[in-house]
């Protein structure tokens, strides 16, 4: 299946200087695209919108530094997704693992990237959208510190947590993204300690934690001083259902309006969550809202001072394509107690994908203190090099 | 929107003789018909099963008696609806009313009739799916006793609810169809006593309950006596609420396995439908099936002796499409307080097409005592005859 919309052809060329010049992309169809229906994965929603009258800021930046765009990619529907089957336009290849899922929700950009059809790729990370396809398709991926990056012309799902994020093959492609996408001042704090994320790797299979460690070892041998923690005092899973309460409440906030009025053809997990999120009271909002307080807190304090976190992105390599639901919700909850942590506090997190388990990508991903998104990709870049 | 599925022209040659000789019907599309997918009204449902070996056991007993099936019709997704609103296939028009919704789920085979196109149709109702589209397209339609018509081959929703019905323009055809699907004993007791019943009348519209008093009150001088009756004593909206939790749940069942198989797409209606299904608890279920004894206990003492009840099929006209579901759902739960009656009790319901509103059809309903499908047939000729 085909990374690309087949029924929307949008292009724009790229200015002829810039500091992305010569480089193309493929954005996810959840961002404007001046003439064109935004169709957000869905057959329901390209009906019942009307052509953008502009383009998603991070397109028309990205074109004005330079880089071309060459067209638009499946997306899970209305990015309500974590595997990239979308039952309306099909699952987009993963080059790297024949058979098994791209990720989701942004699929088509990373199989795009992935398949070397474009230099790098946009999509957007609510609840691991970015950082999972990168782990299941070898990618570098990035999810910057909320709110860093301009959401104007994107669909969203959960403002709190929608960001903007970006694929590439090497971390230097995702780097010069970063300066041209986060122009805000940069921190200049250098990482000085890698904590080992100990409840996060036990939520991996054994498999994965074992081919992660040597990225583990260059990772902190680079930054010259790493410990073990143990991030959640009662749990990531409990941190995971606390952020599912918050972002699902929101999302059908979101939007409750449209399906109301068009009552959407969607696949039935994608139903099931808006339902789930429709169903939370408000004293359960307000429990997980002081959940994530607390969770804020106790990263904050773990990450001050320089200290990068590291865990696996993903639990496991990507699943197979087609199967059924009650095989995927268990995997789904313990990918969500992986990709909260950067949700509930906001920080910046990149996936390096520098191991496989039988033959299948694997990912290690660092975190760091909002606003280090820099330094973070610094980090990244010399672990690539050294691993290389 | 044709009422026929465009993908699966389903003809099958009536026999040269037979008491239904001469007369077309269609069916619709949840019906087996030998050599073609059934669909559903879903094309994940038609995309994962296989064309059927032999047709349903009515239709093939409606060929052999003579009947020409020329087509099948559209159906909401998986007899889940009572609008009949197809987001894949489109909605029938409603010939009688135009840009008003046919009614569903038997909503293309209302449609045919209806506009003339067969002379008969096939349908099903678990919870009104044939009774709300024959009164909101002005046609004769028949719920028979539960389980007095066959229905292999046919896509079960939830077989303690489940039956199949059908539609026709007058009540002589209604009643030659009767002939040929109901082969058991027939009751011979003869309506003794019309009860009219108010609590139901109270669900209607005034401007309904006002257009369907003449033909009450013709039904009233046929039968030579009629008295007011109020049927449930805790209310009709409490027994329609127990209702949806059995049927739910039943659906559920039903449906489950494939769901969790094959995520389907689904409208957003439909996936709540299922999700309500699957939410109830076993002692909501216990409560519902409790309730159910006591209700049917209650009508089957009303219903001795010949009496029949008389009651507003809908207590609307058909409803203009394309209205926003928080519209739709109380509309849909008032409907459920008039046909939950004869899904609880099981008993045979007829609609009476012999009133308009405005324009629009509205309809009586006639439910007589389990097995008495023939004297309610015999009764509503004589009505249609008194009345013309």
């Amino acid at each position: 299946m085909n990374a690309f919309c087949r029924d929307s052809y949008a292009y724009l060329e790229g200015a002829p200087d810039g500091p992305l010049a010569g480089l193309t992309f493929a954005a996810k169809d959840i961002f404007d695209v001046v003439g064109h229906v935004t169709g957000a994965g869905n057959p329901d929603w390209k009906a019942t919108h009307a052509a953008a009258d502009r383009s998603a800021w991070v397109v028309d930046r990205l074109v004005k530094s330079g880089a071309t765009m060459v067209g638009k990619t499946i997306t899970d529907e209305l990015t309500r997704g974590i595997f990239g089957e979308n039952p309306h336009y099909g699952t987009p290849v993963n080059p790297r693992a024949p058979g098994r899922v791209p990720g989701g929700s942004s699929s088509g950009s990373a199989s795009a990237v992935a398949g070397g059809l474009v230099d790098f790729s946009l999509g957007s990370d609510t609840g691991g959208s970015v950082r999972v396809p990168a782990a299941f398709c070898g990618l570098y991926g990035i999810r910057p510190t909320h709110g860093r990056v301009r959401v104007d012309g994107m669909v969203p799902q959960a403002p709190s947590y929608d960001t903007v994020g970006w694929f590439a093959r090497d971390a230097d492609t995702l780097a010069r993204v970063v300066k041209v996408l986060i122009s805000a001042p940069a921190s200049t704090a250098k990482p000085r300690l890698l904590l080992v994320a100990e409840d996060a790797f036990e939520v991996a299979d054994p498999a994965s934690t074992t081919a992660l460690r040597p990225i583990v070892d260059i990772a902190a041998s680079l930054i010259g001083a790493s410990s073990k923690v143990r991030i959640s005092p009662t749990g990531l899973a409990e941190w995971s259902r606390h952020q599912r309460v918050l972002q699902g409440r929101e999302a059908w906030e979101t939007a409750r309006a449209w399906i109301d009025r068009v009552n959407p053809r969607l696949a039935f997990s994608v139903a099931e969550s808006y339902m789930a999120g429709r169903s939370f009271t408000d004293a359960q909002v307000k429990e997980a809202a002081k959940v994530r307080a607390d969770a804020m807190a106790i990263v904050d304090e773990l990450l001050a001072d320089g200290a990068v976190l590291c865990l696996p992105t993903a639990p496991t390599p990507a699943p197979t394509v087609g199967e059924p639901q009650s095989v995927r919700r268990p995997l789904g909850a313990r990918i969500g107690a992986l990709t909260c942590i950067a949700g509930i506090t906001e920080c910046p997190q990149i996936n390096l994908p520098l191991a496989e388990v039988d033959g299948l990508p694997v990912g290690l991903s660092l975190i760091a203190a909002r606003g280090s998104d820099e330094s973070l990709i610094a980090l990244a870049r010399q672990v690539e090099a050294a691993f290389a």
